[in-house]
């Protein structure tokens, strides 16, 4: 059965050297020399990230003379950044939550250890002055 | 091998049953039973997906009197999303490329076949009112 295309993009997305592979396409076409270079891993690895990325529509491969080149294909990401966007309200609304707690937290705190001044006041209390 | 939070992010969003399961949360926390109704799959296999988006931190389990409730989690999403945003530059910028060179066909086009003011007005397309 054919993954949906969404599901195949993030399988794809699913390993650090694959994303390493797009992250370096963004600065432009590379050949496949070059986007091994700076793994330590075989060609025939490499190969077979590029054929993942090349089968989830993410990376476009150019024959050119004898050269493959590859280049960074717009579109799945695409439609994964607007997958993910659907829940941004979310994680801004749990945020927010977070830092109405840090902030109910810190006041609360501040209430049990008041700041130096306010302390020493208390471990020297002032003597009463009867005047 | 552990595998980093990213990769673990993305291999538990390649799933549909899993991204229904992220949306059905997003209404808010829900049973394992209730997560369970909509899917033609049994309560086992759903278990597995849950725990599938509960190791890659994707959902939060409470425990709740018997019963186990399920609640999204943020943070992995917003990650993912960070990352992908680097690449939003990227597929702007092709998408203006694609406008332009249909542009440019829808051009070339016109002088074959001259049905100008639909065409023209596609390529200058009326501003929207700010308002």
């Amino acid at each position: 059965m054919q993954p949906d295309t969404l599901s195949h993009t993030f399988a794809a997305l699913a390993d650090p050297t694959r994303r390493a592979i797009l992250s370096r396409l963004l600065a432009g076409p590379a050949s496949v020399g070059e986007l091994a270079a700076p793994f330590d891993i075989s060609l025939p690895a490499v190969s077979r990230h590029l054929r993942v990325l090349s089968d989830a529509g993410l990376i476009a491969r150019q024959k050119d003379a004898q050269w493959r080149r590859c280049s960074l294909a717009a579109q799945p990401l695409r439609e994964a950044a607007d997958w993910i966007e659907h829940y941004r309200p979310f994680w801004e609304q749990s945020f927010d939550r977070l830092d109405a707690h840090l902030a109910r937290r810190t006041g609360r705190v501040a209430k049990h250890k008041p700041s130096p001044p306010p302390k020493r006041r208390r471990q020297a209390p002032k003597p009463k002055e009867d005047t």
